[in-house]
């Protein structure tokens, strides 16, 4: 007889390029996220959250910097087979929103947005498909002082986060220059016109030498490597490097070199006029170079941008995996994008915002030690009679009550070796333990565990015996010990 | 010629059954998560975020309580050919996270999870395809105990949010009771059991004659149709009318009834010996039948649950649709589930858990006036020259660095009516005016908008001209009247 073939087990397996956050990693971020929706209120942006799920057709067909349609975001069909999609970031969802409610809501809106966003893209070291976003945009504002608002709230939101003045910058420049210096070049050529950009946004990366080399024949990669140029003559080439090279420690300075650089081109000169107009705004508040400085070379690689673009970047160093030093770069970026909404409505909508990468900028915190010390586990009450379930529920209720977290050991009670070693994967600050005699004698015993392990590790017998970490105390006064020891205010 | 087509504009549409939430309905339950996870979180839980995407495979071809598989869920095929699928709840993805992590989570492993899930189901008033849930499973702890504490720790939660007790229950039964119950009946068919398991859950709406004659032939319906019954006869339905009235305001009474239903049945004895020892736990801690009570008529549809089973309702009344009085009803619930991580490993896992209806939840609170009556809006600074943005800016400057949510009117500012109408949009309670003269004398404007409406609502002209809502103060002391106006402390 045939034996009935099993189905086999299906895999524990988080999907390929998604990860699972534990504890910490969860409660941090949703600090940051409150702290950053808190400076968001308070400059006047109203909470948005619309669902992971988008019809392509409102998505529309291509994610930026994605050439092909449909690449890059996770689609599904409907049972009516309408195209659905999970949203790829918290701007396109933006644009549905307005441009669907736009008569109810207050002209300009300005609302904020957190959540998770996804990409359907190879996943890579510290690359997810899935990761937060934390943006704020102003919809239905022209004027410049907006974007010079969100370069200001982008500044205290990472200082309000932890991040101290100095260690940050945010850069701001303007596409529209970057259009100028192209037009004073004469690029006609779409293609071209995106290779240059391109290249401009690789200066950070491969100096003033590399870009001409990358803007003319070609050049060799560190790698070996030989990258093709985009082919224009050292004369074409030359507005270019001077628009990337304008930047001075004097701000007068940077514009009479954009200025240069742009030639006689209207839009060139347009995109200057909005710089200087965002630095005198800036100024007079006081968000100075060491907070937000003008910076040619900011790119920004979204096609849909069409005035500021701004840029904040982390100015410490870190490690990288091969133990080298670089800096920890880019943590939020964003700009003026004028046609978004305009896909929808055939009318044109100024709009400018801003998107926080949450988690790099959380992973930048724990890498400064900034957050990620303490990691408080709950008081655990061991059960030694597994009969007196109730009167161990009744110590952690009492513990609960005085606003200690506290739990009863709910593992087989058999081993008790097992509890204290639960208690310590929970990194607990404290075991109770009351036996039987205990019971009787109206007593517990409070096991101080983290000067348990302290003195473990570092004493010698003599102070070992000097310093108990284990105490008997009378029932009745468990809270008040346990209060004591973990240093809590009476 | 023929006329090049212009492809038509995508609709501004949220996908069907999905919708938008806006400010204070992000940021009341932003609220609410955070109040929840500070119970949780002092009960000894720690937090798990998973994505939400998962593999077919993993989350398992059926949905609860849906017999097709993938029937419920968004799905769709990854590059490779595998199923991915959006999660339809926060259990099956934990089944999958500690079958994965098991050999290094902490064993009990409590862990409470909050965020969307998705189902792919018809939607209907009220009823959307992406809604909020927030869970705490313990896993590995097949102490009743553990049930126990889930149902102190949801009473708390309740009224922790901000539900006084009185107006909510949290009722607990116990499968095993009922699997007693169908022993002693005999049935055999599985069919048979699932309709008999149905007609229990209507207990509520149909009470004990409807249930008797579901049980049997069947039952002319409210609307006029004719529901069709299990076919039991008197007699053999008689062990389940006898558990559904099992319930007495003598808990002991309860018991005893329960005894009787389940006649010879050693799982219905297992049952009801658990059910009473969860009760002897909760009256020891206090949490009496005001609060948590014994409830045979409760079944929760889920196929898995094995063990104890709990549904918190919310006991006041309601308007429905149609304007008549009814209960709010459930808005949490959970149970004991052993078997789902064992389709994983092979060995069965003990667990048992809650999941909170977050977005039913803030309903109530709003049926009942709990929530929603403060919103603030920013004070806007209106601009009565564009050419002295800057120093509107700064006005805002000064307010938000005094703790005050404040904006610049960002929109074109040459009508003066569009800027007092888009503060009253935003519920603003303030209006800064500075125009050329009051800025020539050193003196700005204040606008009490909310004194104001008031005044222009009630007030005789008499009472308008003695109670002025509009000040002329020194620039100076801008923040000063605005703090005073606003109420808050010097």
């Amino acid at each position: 007889m045939a034996k009935v073939k099993k189905a086999p087990r299906p895999k524990a397996q988080t999907p390929k390029g998604f990860r699972d956050y534990f504890g910490t990693e969860v409660t941090e971020r949703a600090d940051m996220l409150k702290t950053i929706a808190e400076v968001y209120h308070q400059y006047g942006f109203d909470a948005l959250e619309s669902s992971g799920v988008e019809t392509v057709e409102a998505l529309g067909k291509f994610l930026p910097d994605v050439d092909r349609p449909n690449e890059g975001v996770f689609a599904w069909q409907d049972e009516d087979d309408a195209w659905m999609a999970l949203r790829y970031d918290l701007t396109a969802p933006l644009a549905r929103v307005y441009a669907q409610y736009r008569n109810d809501l207050p002209l300009p809106y300005r609302r904020y947005a957190m959540g998770p966003v996804w990409r359907n893209e190879k996943p890579g070291p510290g690359r997810y498909r899935q990761f937060y976003q934390c943006d704020a945009d102003t919809v239905g504002s022209a004027n410049v002082a907006a974007d010079a608002e969100i370069c200001a709230m982008l500044s205290d939101t990472l200082e309000r986060v932890g991040i101290p003045r100095g260690d940050y910058l945010v850069r701001v420049n303007n596409r529209k220059v970057l259009n100028g210096v192209l037009e004073t070049m004469g690029l006609s050529d779409d293609a071209q016109r995106d290779a240059v950009l391109r290249t401009i946004d690789k200066f950070d990366k491969v100096g003033e030498a590399g870009v001409r080399e990358l803007l003319g024949k070609g050049r060799l990669d560190a790698s070996g490597a030989y990258i093709d140029g985009v082919g224009l003559s050292v004369d074409q080439a030359e507005p270019v490097v001077a628009f990337l090279t304008s930047k001075s420690s004097d701000v007068a300075k940077t514009f009479a070199n954009l200025r240069d650089a742009i030639g006689a081109s209207t839009i060139g000169a347009e995109g200057v006029g909005e710089l200087e107009k965002i630095g005198d705004l800036l100024a007079v508040q006081g968000y100075n170079a060491d907070r937000i400085e003008i910076d040619p070379s900011v790119v920004r690689g979204l096609g849909y941008y069409t005035g500021p673009v701004f840029e904040a970047e982390l100015t410490f160093e870190i490690l990288d995996e091969k133990g080298r030093k670089r800096q920890f770069g880019s943590v939020a970026g964003g700009g003026r994008y004028d046609d978004l909404v305009k896909r929808f409505t055939g009318q044109a909508v100024p709009a400018t915002g801003v998107s926080i990468g949450v988690d790099r900028l959380l992973a930048a915190l724990r890498e400064k030690g900034r957050i990620g010390g303490t990691v408080q586990g709950p008081v655990v009450v061991t059960v030694m009679d597994k009969d007196r379930m109730a009167d161990y529920q009744t110590m952690v209720a009492e513990l609960r009550n005085a606003g200690i977290r506290a739990e009863v050991y709910l593992g087989n009670p058999k081993n008790f070796g097992n509890q204290l070693k639960y208690a310590d994967k929970r990194e607990s600050p404290i075991a109770v333990i009351e036996g039987g005699d205990e019971h009787a004698n109206g007593m517990v015993q409070i096991k101080d565990l983290i000067l348990g392990a302290k003195i473990a590790e570092n004493a010698t017998l003599e102070e070992w015996k000097e310093r108990p970490s284990q105490y008997e105390v009378p029932r009745d006064q468990l809270v008040a010990k346990v209060r004591e020891i973990l240093d809590l205010n009476p």
